[in-house]
Protein backbone atom coordinates (compact mmCIF):
# COMPACT_ATOMS: atom_id res chain seq x y z
CA UNK A 1 0.00 0.00 0.00
CA UNK A 2 0.91 3.47 -0.55
CA UNK A 3 2.10 5.61 1.78
CA UNK A 4 0.61 9.04 3.35
CA UNK A 5 2.50 12.37 4.25
CA UNK A 6 2.51 13.68 7.93
CA UNK A 7 3.36 17.10 8.31
CA UNK A 8 4.27 18.59 11.63
CA UNK A 9 1.02 21.00 13.12
CA UNK A 10 3.95 21.90 15.69
CA UNK A 11 6.60 20.95 18.40
CA UNK A 12 6.88 20.26 21.86
CA UNK A 13 9.18 23.03 24.41
CA UNK A 14 10.20 20.69 27.13
CA UNK A 15 12.83 21.06 29.97
CA UNK A 16 13.14 16.89 28.93
CA UNK A 17 15.54 16.49 26.21
CA UNK A 18 16.88 12.69 26.94
CA UNK A 19 14.92 10.00 25.51
CA UNK A 20 16.29 7.34 27.69
CA UNK A 21 15.71 9.59 30.86
CA UNK A 22 12.00 10.23 30.04
CA UNK A 23 9.39 8.88 31.95
CA UNK A 24 7.50 6.15 29.85
CA UNK A 25 3.83 8.24 29.93
CA UNK A 26 2.59 10.77 31.19
CA UNK A 27 1.71 10.31 34.38
CA UNK A 28 4.50 8.80 35.36
CA UNK A 29 6.37 11.84 36.25
CA UNK A 30 5.93 13.70 32.86
CA UNK A 31 6.52 17.51 33.20
CA UNK A 32 3.99 20.35 31.92
CA UNK A 33 5.55 21.56 28.39
CA UNK A 34 4.24 23.92 25.81
CA UNK A 35 3.04 22.94 22.30
CA UNK A 36 4.00 25.38 19.77
CA UNK A 37 1.57 25.50 16.77
CA UNK A 38 2.41 26.66 13.15
CA UNK A 39 0.53 29.48 12.35
CA UNK A 40 -0.87 28.31 9.32
CA UNK A 41 -3.02 26.12 11.22
CA UNK A 42 -3.76 28.31 13.88
CA UNK A 43 -7.26 28.88 13.08
CA UNK A 44 -7.70 24.62 14.25
CA UNK A 45 -7.24 25.41 17.60
CA UNK A 46 -10.65 27.89 17.86
CA UNK A 47 -12.60 26.66 20.94
CA UNK A 48 -9.50 25.26 22.88
CA UNK A 49 -9.28 26.64 26.21
CA UNK A 50 -7.42 26.03 29.54
CA UNK A 51 -9.39 23.05 31.46
CA UNK A 52 -9.80 21.31 27.74
CA UNK A 53 -8.14 17.64 28.16
CA UNK A 54 -6.63 17.06 24.90
CA UNK A 55 -5.15 14.08 23.21
CA UNK A 56 -1.83 14.95 21.81
CA UNK A 57 -0.88 13.34 18.67
CA UNK A 58 3.66 13.08 18.32
CA UNK A 59 5.58 12.10 15.63
CA UNK A 60 8.67 10.31 17.67
CA UNK A 61 11.24 11.46 15.28
CA UNK A 62 14.00 9.33 16.94
CA UNK A 63 12.75 6.39 17.51
CA UNK A 64 13.31 2.79 15.46
CA UNK A 65 10.76 1.95 12.93
CA UNK A 66 12.34 -1.61 11.85
CA UNK A 67 11.84 -3.16 15.05
CA UNK A 68 8.48 -5.81 15.26
CA UNK A 69 9.44 -7.18 19.21
CA UNK A 70 10.51 -5.54 22.20
CA UNK A 71 10.86 -6.16 25.72
CA UNK A 72 8.09 -4.07 27.19
CA UNK A 73 9.13 -0.98 29.10
CA UNK A 74 12.89 -1.72 27.70
CA UNK A 75 13.22 -3.86 30.87
CA UNK A 76 14.93 -7.55 30.02
CA UNK A 77 13.20 -9.42 32.65
CA UNK A 78 9.92 -8.45 30.46
CA UNK A 79 9.37 -11.14 27.86
CA UNK A 80 9.06 -10.18 24.32
CA UNK A 81 5.88 -8.73 22.61
CA UNK A 82 4.94 -7.46 19.54
CA UNK A 83 4.90 -3.36 19.70
CA UNK A 84 1.56 -3.79 18.79
CA UNK A 85 0.98 -5.20 22.08
CA UNK A 86 3.06 -2.25 23.50
CA UNK A 87 3.63 1.40 24.13
CA UNK A 88 7.08 1.20 22.74
CA UNK A 89 8.35 4.64 21.03
CA UNK A 90 9.58 2.04 18.52
CA UNK A 91 7.29 0.52 15.76
CA UNK A 92 6.64 1.08 12.51
CA UNK A 93 4.56 4.21 12.40
CA UNK A 94 5.86 6.22 16.02
CA UNK A 95 3.14 8.27 16.74
CA UNK A 96 2.53 8.90 20.27
CA UNK A 97 -0.72 9.18 22.15
CA UNK A 98 -0.28 11.76 25.15
CA UNK A 99 -3.74 12.38 27.23
CA UNK A 100 -3.18 15.99 28.75
CA UNK A 101 -4.54 19.16 30.67
CA UNK A 102 -4.72 22.47 28.51
CA UNK A 103 -3.37 24.99 31.18
CA UNK A 104 -3.24 28.11 29.23
CA UNK A 105 -3.53 29.13 25.43
CA UNK A 106 -1.16 32.49 24.72
CA UNK A 107 -1.27 32.75 21.29
CA UNK A 108 -0.21 29.66 19.55
CA UNK A 109 1.51 28.89 22.58
CA UNK A 110 -0.13 25.60 24.32
CA UNK A 111 0.80 25.16 28.03
CA UNK A 112 -0.19 21.17 28.83
CA UNK A 113 0.72 18.52 31.69
CA UNK A 114 1.86 16.08 31.80
CA UNK A 115 3.63 15.63 28.63
CA UNK A 116 6.74 12.75 28.47
CA UNK A 117 7.63 13.86 25.09
CA UNK A 118 10.94 15.44 24.54
CA UNK A 119 12.03 18.43 23.41
CA UNK A 120 11.60 18.92 19.95
CA UNK A 121 8.81 16.40 19.04
CA UNK A 122 6.75 16.92 16.44
CA UNK A 123 3.25 17.43 16.88
CA UNK A 124 1.09 15.89 14.31
CA UNK A 125 -2.62 16.37 15.71
CA UNK A 126 -5.01 17.77 18.61
CA UNK A 127 -8.35 16.09 19.52
CA UNK A 128 -10.66 16.37 22.46
CA UNK A 129 -10.87 13.38 24.63
CA UNK A 130 -14.01 11.79 24.62
CA UNK A 131 -15.72 10.98 27.88
CA UNK B 1 8.81 21.55 9.05
CA UNK B 2 9.65 18.60 6.98
CA UNK B 3 7.19 15.87 6.95
CA UNK B 4 7.15 12.00 7.54
CA UNK B 5 6.10 9.06 5.84
CA UNK B 6 3.16 6.79 7.15
CA UNK B 7 2.94 3.70 5.70
CA UNK B 8 -0.47 1.74 6.17
CA UNK B 9 0.01 -1.56 8.18
CA UNK B 10 -2.90 -2.84 7.58
CA UNK B 11 -6.76 -1.72 6.43
CA UNK B 12 -10.40 -2.18 7.60
CA UNK B 13 -12.22 -4.82 5.94
CA UNK B 14 -16.54 -3.89 6.82
CA UNK B 15 -19.82 -3.59 6.02
CA UNK B 16 -19.49 0.19 6.21
CA UNK B 17 -18.81 1.35 2.81
CA UNK B 18 -20.39 5.20 2.75
CA UNK B 19 -18.29 7.41 4.77
CA UNK B 20 -22.03 9.95 5.42
CA UNK B 21 -23.81 7.25 6.35
CA UNK B 22 -21.16 5.53 9.18
CA UNK B 23 -21.38 6.64 12.55
CA UNK B 24 -19.58 9.29 14.15
CA UNK B 25 -18.24 7.43 16.79
CA UNK B 26 -17.72 3.62 17.67
CA UNK B 27 -20.00 3.92 20.20
CA UNK B 28 -22.53 5.31 17.83
CA UNK B 29 -23.37 2.11 16.45
CA UNK B 30 -20.40 1.17 15.06
CA UNK B 31 -20.08 -2.36 13.28
CA UNK B 32 -17.93 -5.25 14.04
CA UNK B 33 -15.15 -5.27 11.48
CA UNK B 34 -11.70 -6.94 9.95
CA UNK B 35 -8.66 -5.65 10.98
CA UNK B 36 -6.42 -7.34 7.72
CA UNK B 37 -2.60 -6.85 8.98
CA UNK B 38 0.09 -6.88 6.50
CA UNK B 39 2.16 -9.84 6.37
CA UNK B 40 5.67 -7.88 6.37
CA UNK B 41 4.47 -6.44 10.13
CA UNK B 42 2.74 -9.60 11.30
CA UNK B 43 5.76 -10.38 14.45
CA UNK B 44 4.09 -6.44 15.70
CA UNK B 45 0.83 -8.37 16.31
CA UNK B 46 3.01 -10.70 18.85
CA UNK B 47 0.08 -10.96 22.60
CA UNK B 48 -2.49 -9.45 21.20
CA UNK B 49 -5.55 -11.66 22.45
CA UNK B 50 -9.56 -11.92 22.14
CA UNK B 51 -10.56 -9.65 25.09
CA UNK B 52 -7.49 -7.14 24.56
CA UNK B 53 -8.53 -3.58 24.30
CA UNK B 54 -6.69 -1.50 21.50
CA UNK B 55 -6.44 1.87 19.98
CA UNK B 56 -6.69 1.61 16.27
CA UNK B 57 -5.19 4.38 14.76
CA UNK B 58 -6.39 4.99 10.87
CA UNK B 59 -5.93 7.14 8.13
CA UNK B 60 -8.84 8.63 6.86
CA UNK B 61 -7.79 9.18 3.37
CA UNK B 62 -11.62 10.47 1.85
CA UNK B 63 -10.53 13.09 4.60
CA UNK B 64 -10.25 16.69 3.88
CA UNK B 65 -6.62 17.91 5.17
CA UNK B 66 -7.51 21.96 3.92
CA UNK B 67 -10.48 22.31 6.45
CA UNK B 68 -9.39 23.99 9.86
CA UNK B 69 -13.00 25.01 11.31
CA UNK B 70 -15.68 22.88 10.77
CA UNK B 71 -19.26 22.62 12.37
CA UNK B 72 -19.21 19.86 14.83
CA UNK B 73 -20.96 16.77 13.71
CA UNK B 74 -21.39 18.06 10.32
CA UNK B 75 -24.45 20.03 12.18
CA UNK B 76 -24.87 23.44 10.61
CA UNK B 77 -26.57 24.31 13.99
CA UNK B 78 -23.18 23.68 15.52
CA UNK B 79 -21.03 26.62 15.99
CA UNK B 80 -17.92 26.11 13.84
CA UNK B 81 -14.88 24.86 16.22
CA UNK B 82 -11.28 24.72 15.01
CA UNK B 83 -10.95 21.41 13.80
CA UNK B 84 -8.14 20.47 17.10
CA UNK B 85 -11.23 20.79 19.34
CA UNK B 86 -13.35 18.18 17.57
CA UNK B 87 -13.28 14.54 16.27
CA UNK B 88 -14.08 15.76 12.89
CA UNK B 89 -12.20 13.37 9.94
CA UNK B 90 -11.49 16.72 7.98
CA UNK B 91 -7.99 17.90 9.88
CA UNK B 92 -4.44 18.29 8.56
CA UNK B 93 -3.09 15.11 9.43
CA UNK B 94 -6.34 12.95 9.01
CA UNK B 95 -5.68 10.04 11.81
CA UNK B 96 -8.73 8.66 13.60
CA UNK B 97 -8.64 7.11 17.13
CA UNK B 98 -10.63 4.04 17.47
CA UNK B 99 -11.29 2.27 20.89
CA UNK B 100 -12.05 -1.67 19.99
CA UNK B 101 -12.21 -4.91 21.55
CA UNK B 102 -10.44 -7.42 20.16
CA UNK B 103 -13.21 -10.59 19.14
CA UNK B 104 -10.58 -12.95 17.59
CA UNK B 105 -7.08 -12.78 15.97
CA UNK B 106 -7.06 -15.72 12.94
CA UNK B 107 -3.22 -15.15 11.59
CA UNK B 108 -2.97 -11.69 9.60
CA UNK B 109 -6.99 -10.76 10.58
CA UNK B 110 -8.29 -9.24 13.42
CA UNK B 111 -11.97 -9.07 14.48
CA UNK B 112 -12.61 -5.76 16.43
CA UNK B 113 -15.71 -4.09 17.51
CA UNK B 114 -17.25 -1.37 17.30
CA UNK B 115 -15.53 0.46 14.74
CA UNK B 116 -17.06 3.68 12.11
CA UNK B 117 -14.35 3.69 9.88
CA UNK B 118 -15.49 2.59 6.28
CA UNK B 119 -14.43 -0.45 4.61
CA UNK B 120 -10.62 0.43 3.13
CA UNK B 121 -9.56 2.40 5.62
CA UNK B 122 -5.96 2.51 6.11
CA UNK B 123 -4.44 1.42 9.38
CA UNK B 124 -1.51 2.97 10.41
CA UNK B 125 -1.04 1.88 14.54
CA UNK B 126 -2.27 -0.44 17.10
CA UNK B 127 -1.85 0.18 20.93
CA UNK B 128 -2.87 -1.06 23.90
CA UNK B 129 -5.83 0.68 25.99
CA UNK B 130 -4.09 1.68 29.39
CA UNK B 131 -6.11 1.53 32.04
Amino acid sequence: MTGFEVTPIGRVESSLTDPAAAPKQGPEGGPDAWLVIEPAVLDALDGVRPGARLVVLTWFHLARRDLLRVHPRDDPANPMQGVFNTRSADRPNPIGLHEVEVLAVEGERLHVRPLEAVDGTPVVDLKPVLD
